[in-house]
């Protein structure tokens, strides 16, 4: 019911934001997506008594999803420098047995949220709006799919509840999306837009077991408790994260 | 002794490399030694129990310095294709408790390796002799202008034999060599190359003292034995690590 909610505010709030937004706000909000799943990231890692940067970090790390605006030559060296800077803190910080776990969990941080979640800013919102529509198609036709036929599970250590079922109704739900909403919104033609679906659906479904490895492994239920149902920022991303960069191969490669 | 050896064959070796080498030799050797330091960043963490991914990842993770060949766009994405392949794996591997640590640590290796390491690549020949120089001159008046006139500890709990005096007689040499063989390799005025060397020694003392501490942090003395007398790769190319990106910047931007 929570979920119900969130999403209902959500989902419009995403959609207006990305067709309507200006360019400066989209990547504001993008950034900050990104500073909130460094700190979920972190928090993953102390979970398993790993030591963090500062709080300043997440703040940094979101420049590293804004250099994206500008272009790749940035990004990398924004990436770089940030990694500099938490290096050089390092070697002022207090308790030295920290210093090599809190460096290794804020580079980590870095890429596998501010880098992924780059791609969305590359992004045109026609192709933005297709791929959620990709992932959002897929997600609900796994979760009722799942809940209708689903019977051999999927991966039970990482996820108990995914059934394989239930990831093949996901990938038939991310092909239609692919070719209805992709067909009117990118002008592309069937067959590139079932295969991206296709593509996307499967490599989404992926970034959501892999998110769910990594707070098992962390032994926690939920990332952040942000988003009421949802079980954080890192939790509701997870398919994007990975289906971005790939949608953005997809098109423009 | 051992470490006059080493250097004795090291030096030639890597300017021959740098002068007379193919391009598509040096790219191997740099891309060779990012991996080998993977592999030692994982070995830090792991001497602190951290997980760590396959033998498989550090040949994966050289990928990453070899895309510097190609363009930041390339980069960007083997950097986020060899997560996202890291992360794969993770879901289906054995066992659930080493995933975050296992990912956490391949993906810094990633940056404070292998991104790092290919700025290295974006040098032309005379840049890089001439960074190579800035560093070498830095880290040998350093050294013994520390053990003449060294009195003032400069980061104890760090590296218990650095001293005031030594790093300034470093930033000197640094100076000093910046000038000499900029002047005539780079073509550049004396203030320019004065500024470059003062910044670059800086840096590179800052990524030595940075390795130092994970060193330290991780509770090991060498992070490999593979340079007899040299503490690993990592440590020797601690300061190139972090002087190269800067040395880039300086000159291209």
């Amino acid at each position: 019911m929570k979920r119900l909610l969130t999403a209902a505010v959500g989902i419009p709030a995403v959609v207006l934001l990305t067709i309507y937004g200006p360019r400066w706000l989209f990547v504001l909000v993008a950034s900050g997506l990104s500073a909130l799943m460094i700190e979920e990231f972190l928090n993953l890692n102390a979970a398993r008594g790993r030591a963090r940067p500062g709080r300043w970090f997440p703040v940094l790390g979101a420049l590293v999803t804004a250099a994206f605006a500008i272009n790749f030559s940035m990004v990398c060296s924004v990436l770089a420098l940030v990694t500099m800077v938490l290096a050089s803190a390092g070697v002022f910080a207090h308790s030295i047995e920290k210093v090599l776990d809190s460096l290794t969990s804020g580079i980590a941080a870095l890429v596998y949220c501010s880098i992924l979640m780059g791609f969305v800013i590359l992004l045109p919102s026609s192709a933005l709006l297709t791929l959620l529509g990709i992932i959002w198609a897929g997600d609900s036709l796994a979760y009722y799919g799942g809940r209708a036929f689903g019977r051999h599970p999927l991966a039970p250590v990482v996820s108990p509840k995914k059934t394989v079922e239930g990831a093949v109704a996901g990938l038939v739900g991310s092909v239609l999306a692919a070719i209805l909403i992709g067909i009117r919104l990118l002008g592309q033609s069937l067959l590139p837009m079932a295969v991206a679906g296709l593509l996307i659906g499967g490599v989404g479904q992926i970034g959501d077991l892999s998110e769910s490895a990594l707070k098992r492994s962390a032994g926690v239920k939920d990332s952040s408790s942000i988003l009421p149902g949802h079980g954080g920022i890192l939790d509701r991303l997870d398919s994007l994260l990975f289906a971005a960069p790939i949608f953005y191969w997809f098109l423009y490669r």
